[in-house]
């Protein structure tokens, strides 16, 4: 299943940009918990453009439909289905790029896979399909909060300095501090692989480290290593370069991980690209759209860590 | 299913570092192929510790029994089962450490899970569990090269000092010249989150990044975008910042990616940690270990992304 | 996954029966093929009640919303999203089994297992929940008429007399003429088994048997065999007690099987029973229900087919 | 993945019936849990030829190797593995098989589906694969009964006559006592469709049913429902034409069900048979074989049935 995440508490996401709604369908949540649905709106409202001059003008009211799964309020314990519509479509402004394969897009690759792609906005490929994600990481993060005291923390690294008409790579930290120790599993299902392959089904995702991460290439052994005690009865670590995981199950310390993301591929400026009956063109892509991914990519990052923990704990 | 991976083609393994056997079950291979077992003995070659001072001195024969699968060196279609017996096995030398939790082990992190460990060479968590991956990923990695000319390579990286009985991290550049265009799928089965998780699953990576990876951080869109053009009728990448990927599908050009391993935790200098009736002590690792991780692991990074490749193709 | 079915063409469904509307996520489906919504229409009426006496007074329009996948009736290859809306709603009438479990029924073992259930009309547990698995099954039954010439036919065998006020077991034998020889796998995988976990998914389903069926109780080998010979250089079979399938795999020959149900449990006689708070009571089920169930679950049989079959073929 | 059953407790066999060995991997199963391997010799001895006329003289002597898992004779949590060496062979009483056909055998359907078979005694699509089914099962029932006190009992129904040199169809009835209440989930994963999937992979069984079962047909709801009542405090059901399942959970009542297998085909009359040059033969086999494979399947349907419920309820 190429539109579903997770074992246990399993995610589908559905639908196209600028078709008439995006979706999903969470299945495994547990029954009897009490949604705030003000928090789901919260989750919705940080992902979404903020209006600064860096995003794009797309607007959406991002009113979710809630059709299953929920009474009163509460989980019942069954699939848990809402949508999303897209209320803000310009299709036609999306007539010019039909038949143009727009650089480091997906436009090319959607069409060598599946022979036809909706040209409206990426179709699929768009990340509009992450408001699915948004709407239930809102519910794991609740329910990690609530049930564990988990807590999940983002930072935003944007470069300062984006020339005009251009974009820029960026970047998002990620800590959750509270998980409890011993979740995950040892060889294939090992936590840190969990949460790689969570970030790098992002959009734009291009590298994940956690713990010492990259630098750990020019650390020594004695160095790298994270001594242990007890203290007053208590177990101590006395340093996290394992970021909180070994042997693929959690320590119980702090856990964190770093997400870099590539500049977003729509600029303005003149680009070499072909279209789909082979012929090479200079493109020009107009509109506004956003020039750097991690401030509203930090909502999706912090979802696809609510549904990865849970999903291990469940 | 946690010792489990793949999708179309699925790697079980099994075995306790010092038990019986470590060995795999791979089901999905393609029938009629027909295997060159020299190759297999090569690929666990690469794997082996060559005597060079760095290396751990436990030597295993790595003698390959086939179970099933295979009819006259030719496959059936039904699961290729194999063995691999573990003989140099001096269990007695981990009797010191029955009820030491080594730092940056997974010894404490096992027994938070499981309740029990095997405390012999770290059981199932030690690194001779790949030798499984190894011999399937010679497999795999026969398969792509005569069915569909795929050629993967590694290159390791290894800082030069090594201080006298410490260990240091180090990485693998892996390159893969002649993927399909058009492999992979798009949202949650990403290719590059596919390779993520298959190199999170090898013991000891921190970090992974592919394509432009994290010096996306510092670029232009402009400086970063792929542009196109066909020249003489074939479609030409003026870059490939995108390592090979786009939306999470191949776009036929080289997949690039790096992985960086973290120093050998087993260190003979003396640590602090902790036993498992919770005493506070001071510990020195006796034995000859690997100090450096890359030189072996690379033979695993090729076997997992053979895996991960073939999984998407078939 | 508990609300999914298949493997490679995967379909998950969601919503109650007095919520605000079931629906379905099917995932897998190939691109580029044109769907004649005027068959899903007709799949639906099959599956309404006709207005018999036999039959239930709730009349839904049954209107389907389609969400995703598709553009201009043709599919993308993403996932296709719809819902159906639950307008004929009347959850009052429900008021008073709100803490009844009604025998037969999975009022009690809902409770038992998620500490809380959907009171109005049972819930996830209706056979509501079948309209989506007939939306699916539509598109799934004209891929394979199409593609590949594959016709499933059914037949409802429903006993004489129904005692007013009462119900009546039911039976629905299915035929599946044209599906091409060597599909499904052996061991787990067996066609039918995947034919039999989906019959049994269907509420009610009481027993399933699929060639000589039972009665192969009573056979000897030799009349049991389905010799084999050529002629005219084709392949024949001389008998068909396989009910084309062997080993798992089919024969290329027609596939029988026969699905039994039981009487619907929701009968106007008073029955004893009891409240989830541990009382005695006589129970009295008014309204007008269903009293046989094949009739409207052959369209349900035949989805279930469709989808099972496809999934093994693509 | 075709060769793995199971969810949460996943059995992966493998092994063809005259190659080196059959052998399963089992994953998931509970660390800390003591192993009476006296209680697998018995089992395995329980689907064993007895030596009775009615049976095969192929005798194993089935010595279970365990190769990981396990230490001290309690389990690790890491996958059990095992295999059990094939030692009786005689391929060469299978040359003269090569290249026919045999009537309602696998032989066909296997060259169809993977273009090469292992002609010895059928490969992979032999009963000897249950084997592994068994050795695993017998772990899962010790497990049950220890832990949750269920017991699993089957009667074997063999009609009295079998014609000599001919075979006949027989049946098993399973009972499952001291299930607990609420295991189990609805819709696609219910308790019922998952007991049908596990006793449809076993070779040659055409008919399960469940409670009622076919008889369920003729039955008037008010006759076929289950009514309840509190007794002394404790919920008590009127009868259980339910099966001890409702709406796919278990009802903690007794669980029943019916299995039957055809005839065993290898019989010694002539048969009119195909070869895979397309030759018409007349095919007589020689050797002994089963001729009712009830009595040696009643172990494979009680180790399927305590791998069901376990996986159900783990």
């Amino acid at each position: 299943m190429n539109n579903s995440f997770g074992e246990h508490l399993v995610l589908t996401t559905f639908g196209e940009s600028h078709g008439p709604a995006v979706g999903g369908v969470l299945d495994g949540f547990p029954s009897r918990f009490r949604i705030d649905f003000d928090r789901v709106v919260a989750a919705l409202a940080s992902r979404a453009p903020s209006g600064a001059a860096t995003e794009t003008s797309r607007r959406e009211p991002d009113e979710v439909e809630w059709l299953s799964g929920i009474l009163d309020g509460v989980t019942l314990g069954t699939p848990i289905a809402f949508i999303v519509r897209n209320l803000c479509q310009y299709p036609e402004d999306y007539d010019a790029l039909r038949h143009v394969y727009r650089p480091s897009h997906a436009d090319l690759t959607y069409d060598l896979r599946y022979g036809i792609r909706d040209p409206r906005g990426g179709g699929r490929a768009s990340a509009r399909e992450t408001v699915a994600r948004v709407v239930a990481g809102s519910l794991a993060e609740q329910w990690l909060e609530q049930t564990l005291g988990v807590k999940i923390e983002t930072t935003v690294i944007v470069p300062d300095n984006i020339p005009d008409g251009d974009s820029v790579g960026s970047a998002v930290r990620c800590s959750v501090v509270g998980m409890p120790a011993g979740k995950g599993t040892p060889v294939f299902s090992k936590l840190q692989a969990r949460l790689a392959d969570a970030m790098f089904s992002i959009p734009a995702c291009r590298s994940f480290e956690y713990g010492s991460g990259a630098a750990a290439l020019g650390m020594s052994g004695s160095a790298h290593n994270d001594e242990m005690e007890y203290r007053d009865g208590s177990l101590c670590f006395l340093s996290n370069h394992a970021g909180g995981i070994l042997g693929g199950i959690s320590t119980g310390e702090e856990i964190m991980f770093n997400v870099v993301f590539k500049p977003v591929p729509s600029v303005s400026l003149p680009q070499h690209t072909v279209t789909d009956d082979r012929q090479n063109v200079l493109l020009v892509i107009s509109g506004r759209h956003d020039r750097v991914i991690a401030p509203r990519a930090a909502a999706v990052v912090r979802s696809m860590t609510a549904l990865t923990l849970m999903d291990q704990i469940i």
